[in-house]
């Protein structure tokens, strides 16, 4: 096997690595809110060092093959696509510490239910980080469409998440607080939502070599 | 001069046309919020598209220059480093446009003052937008660090921000919808600090191959 070629093998392996880390953290964060446990939200800010390491491991190692030799088109996406991967994967890792810290809040404050909704986005947004990741595995540009479409579902979850909580503070001002907690934790959701979606069209610039970001024009290489 | 310098250039000068718009993006936002100005952050507004399709320009430019061919060491670090830089301030540009949309929903609601402390917090992450931007364009190692010594007083402002206008919430119901305009106004004046200092990293990383992200090791390339 070339340098070169291992390399490549170590890059994809190490992106795994930190999707299987970004993908506990986002399911720890959530179960920390919904389920009020703080041994969840501390498992999540544990990680957050070990996420870090690793988007700078993979980093250096995109840079090392672009250096190595003239990558062949399709590697030059990928290593380019895997290093875009790589930064959104570690930005929904932060995401995830931010909802964690917000689960500690709640819990130092008097006992509020977190609204149907917030599930139904935590839901969403969970699923669309898979299902870009696993998309990104399999380099299917259909997946990746199909995150792509969620888009709207999640803005309506947003809106309406915030109407709800913004009217029960005005009535209830001693939960003003979280319902602040949970507004940022709904933005957090809907980020990470956002991050999904880059990854997306990140594979689909990788398989078609399409790139939709902006969704203003349809560009072929 | 060759192709591969041509192209080089044509980077450089996008870039600069970017960081101009968003410059500009940034400081319309801030004013568009202290002094409740709707045409201003309509200005923001507009600009959103031609930053967007700056982005992708840029990016293709960075791409092709890695195919074709291998890039000596400080050029290649130049091109990774402009690609990143590209994302962020796209991002950037995506913060003012909230900024400007929280100046309209503000303008549509009873007038309430905006606090000191957010005026501070945009001069703060403004200047560090455009020293951080000046830093790459010189490639002073110096003015990218003096970049990252303000984070500190990015969270103090930040936490003082948040404080006061929960109590204030808490005491004035009527005033909810106007607080939490201003909270994620300054959530997004935080991030846009945010990135201001991603790009310090990368002009540090360009400027001696140092990567300082997550501050966890110093690496010499």
């Amino acid at each position: 096997m070339r340098h070169f070629d291992e390399l490549l093998e170590q890059l994809r392996n190490k992106l795994l690595e930190m999707s299987g880390l970004v993908e506990f953290s986002i399911r720890e964060s959530v179960k920390s809110l919904t389920e009020r446990d703080s041994l969840k939200a501390k498992a999540v800010l544990k990680r957050e060092s070990e996420i870090n390491q690793l988007e700078l491991d993979i980093d250096e190692i995109a840079t090392t093959l672009l250096a190595l030799e003239q990558p062949v088109a399709t590697d030059l996406r990928f290593i380019t696509v895997a290093g875009k991967i790589n930064n959104n994967l570690e930005r929904i890792g932060d995401l995830a510490v931010n909802i964690a810290e917000r689960s500690e809040s709640l819990l130092s404050h008097a006992r509020f239910p977190v609204r149907a909704d917030i599930v139904r986005l935590a839901d969403l947004a969970e699923s669309m980080v898979e299902r870009s990741l696993d998309a990104f595995v399999r380099k299917d540009a259909e997946a990746a469409r199909r995150v792509l479409v969620s888009d709207d579902a999640v803005d309506d979850l947003r809106d309406s998440i915030y109407n709800e909580l913004i009217s029960y503070m005005k009535k209830n001002p001693a939960a003003v607080q979280q319902c602040v907690d949970l507004i940022f934790a709904a933005r957090s959701l809907e980020r990470m939502a956002d991050h999904s979606m880059n990854i997306a069209e990140g594979v689909l610039f990788m398989v078609e070599g399409i790139d939709v970001r902006h969704q203003v024009r349809v560009q072929v290489n």
